[in-house]
């Protein structure tokens, strides 16, 4: 199948070439040039512009999106509309928010243009062993687009999940869980570090691999993590969030579901980029005033 | 090797079983006949009693202890500390607590016997993938009890984690993530089932376990509870917790480690089994007080 | 100070009643009649339509709103808009949420009409107290309807927290903390409830009035409660929130501050609700999956 | 009244002086002397052993114990144990774990001597406001010694909570409710202070206190701490925890009691004493394995 792909990053480039690889045409589009003759090396067929990227596809039109969440994505979106005909479609394979893309299918739709919103789990790994992918949107655009969802992932690695809106709903709440499921292999491996044992993290990392209730690809990660660097030296106690995990305890709140686990687990991050807390330092200076408890100075 | 065995319940009986698959001899005793019964027909030697056992092995015996928490295996140790003799080691694969077995490695030390504390995982998949097994005690009968250790386990299935406590340590520690990870899965689920699409979460599970990051053997077994049954009707909103939820949260409290995602995870069973709040009553009536926020009546 | 008051209910009626008390002349309109009818007895003008309360008015008009938060307040504001001159003031006194005030702030100020956004607390206790008022928007609007706050409010129980809503920011996060203590208090005294002491929790309640830590209104509102009712017979442990707590929630997510305490108070409400929780019965059937444990039928 | 105390440190000293203001004898010793030599100069009858103070009190005697909670309070037992006739007794006023408590009660109870168990709360403000006193034990003797924790409470201000142990159980609830309270102020207050809006935080805490649902003494402090320092400059954002937060937390797992509040109040703590965060650390591994995020170096 020949399709377009704007957005040639960390994932999209991988993405490309697992394409190429399983014999389909790509033409290949990104903000910047360096990216595109990277995937050109690999066969893909380069444009210069989005217009471009449009003139080099044939028939009915195919375009994935894989480009940052929130504005880049309404940007292209409003470009293509411009530039594809009725019937076409386009699939955004970024972690945009759930609600967003029912706003963009609705609007696409009334162009008679399909919008595909597709979640896409795998990370660095996806171009070895496939792309976890969950869609959303009309029946008839999913079954069209199905040779590119099928090489992208593994056996079975894709479903289509309903309307337009529940692919990235999915892909957000399997974030909130990945969260959750981080945090708690991290508490779990920091009381083990601070107990009276000098036990080998890296080694149970491992053996918890082998038949245990536990086990699971992060936890293959941790080992990983833990080879040869068991105190994580060099690596700063500083945790980014997406924007999935808010959206997903939003999403609690939204549906009414008590989400202790993931929220706590999105508040620890949180934590730990803040140089200093001001809820602590007021923890400290009532503790003084009721108390007389010795303050720290800062 | 010939090895006796005491506990032939849920876990015990087929660890006999996978001991036999692999050739070693077992002597089995168990506190109702029908499990002895059971384990012979696959070929194990039956005991009437712990001393019959303890007869019915030579050499340096080895005594693995497959019963309850708590006292039961403190009983059992009491009386195999006046059969067995020097050098003689037991075995204990229960879920206790890790003081405990500290209380009693030193005990059997006195005595000149050594006690290993090997926590268990695997649960009733056990005997067909192996039992993933994490134990601590001294290294030289550790290294004479392997051939036991290696065959109940999958390949690079267990692992010393160190002197007598750590393995059972390091076992609850492993069932503190392990409510953390069923509580993150079981949020994610339910922020899907109220939400407005009628997601099937079979074909999510399903879909997950092929390269997303959340893939884990936890996630298949959810596939397989909602295969057949996506409402999991029949099904009480009721969870026990075994012990080692709470034994973990006090680690963390003695070691000074932060471990919101394990403790909510407890937190949430206590909740399940309460058929009515107290402290939920009293929200509700300070609400009536400051608000007039009506009541519903009980 | 003459002014009109929308909105006659459960908190509306009795601030209008303060505000007679202390010689303020009051036009009053309500959707339903009998609380026209009720404060005008009490000495109120009575209007019969949103446009009669604003005739009634006199030179620069003040107009205060006590409605429902969404709907009801811009329907009214809308009315408002074609009836008020430049110069004239809308207090918003209910729990609107605060972007919804900044929002209408702006909407108002391009035909120069000032809103004020006004948090009130006191519930309905306010009449005999006093109400807690918290508002935000221009300097010269506040000063001028400074009488009204100063007569609704105890002695220095009135604040300008700034611009257009911080008003109802600050009274967000008042409702936020308050769902944080209210919390605190009801985890103890359920502990204290279970604990093998058959503590009086009423005369606990009191005493702690009397100089502890935790002495609070909320604390002797407790005492209320229990108070020849110990148990809290007949109250459902069924708690309602107002959507203040989710908003200082999504609030703590967009400036990025760790509310464990605030968040887990709304999610223990969320449960309260609950008749069936599908995360637990997924708890329950995974440890079936697992481990073989038993699951309580539905 | 003519009665012993031992142990004059920030709270005792304090105690001291407001019984001798209220007309009691004091016989008052501690481990340094200064501490004797400042109560002795208020009138208090110097004592320069355990021994001497026992010497110098006549009839039924009443020792107050105000030590630090743990071994101290052992080993003042233990001298006092030799000195103490049947019917004495002794009242041990400091934070001790209430099951301590139980096994001094029933050590002492074997010898004839009574142990009451008193929770004190009121910090350095006590002088001035009374303690608030809740205590465990036998009746008559509580009866006997109800002089004394009437002068050194206010007002209706104390409380015999039941049996031996029950004081020290209510004050660890106490202080864990307290914990729960601290925090939800904390976590509104760090919301209003990384809003958009410059709150005037000093303000708003003084305005609550007027007439608002989250009125409080902690609040109170909380305007003492903000006067003049809004920011909190030069206050670590440290926070000790004394160990009834923890006791707490055991009480509820004990008791099958969900505490998300009180707990998570008690880990934030932690984590403000942590100088790096190994599970943080852990996570941002996590996370450059899978998706090749960027890690911070340390």
């Amino acid at each position: 199948m020949k399709i377009g792909f704007i957005g040639l990053g960390k994932m999209g480039g991988k993405m490309v070439e697992r394409l190429l690889n399983q014999d389909h045409e790509v033409v290949a589009y990104n903000l910047t040039q360096k990216e595109i003759d990277d995937v050109s090396k690999k066969g893909a067929i380069p444009a210069n512009s989005v217009k471009d990227l449009v003139d080099k596809l044939e028939g009915r039109k195919l375009v994935w999106l894989m480009v940052p969440a929130g504005k880049p994505v309404d940007e292209n979106i409003d470009e293509l509309l411009t530039l594809l005909d009725q019937g076409d479609i386009i699939v955004d394979g970024g972690n945009s928010f759930w609600k967003d893309s029912i706003r963009r299918g609705k609007k696409l739709k009334e162009k008679g243009i399909y919008y595909l919103d597709c979640g896409t789990s795998g990370g660095v790994w996806g171009l070895q062993n496939g792309y976890c992918l969950m869609y959303g949107g009309e029946k008839e655009p999913c079954d069209f687009a199905e040779p590119v969802f099928k090489s992208l992932a593994p056996e079975n690695g894709y479903l289509r999940c309903g309307e337009v809106g529940s692919g990235h709903m999915v892909k957000m709440i399997h974030n909130g869980i990945e969260y959750g499921m981080m945090q708690a292999y991290a508490e779990g491996f920091e009381i083990m570090k601070n107990s009276p044992y000098n036990v080998d993290l890296e080694k149970v990392s491992r053996v918890w691999m082998q038949g245990s209730v536990v086990r699971s690809w992060l936890l293959e990660l941790i080992g990983n993590a833990l080879d040869g660097n068991e105190n994580l030296d060099g690596i700063k106690d500083y945790v980014q969030d997406s924007g999935e995990g808010r959206w997903t305890v939003e999403a609690a709140m939204e549906f009414n579901v008590p989400a202790h686990v993931i929220t706590s687990s999105l508040f620890t991050r949180f934590a730990s980029r803040q140089e200093s807390s001001f809820a602590m330092k007021l923890l400290a200076a009532m503790r003084n005033q009721f108390g007389g408890h010795e303050i720290k100075k800062d």
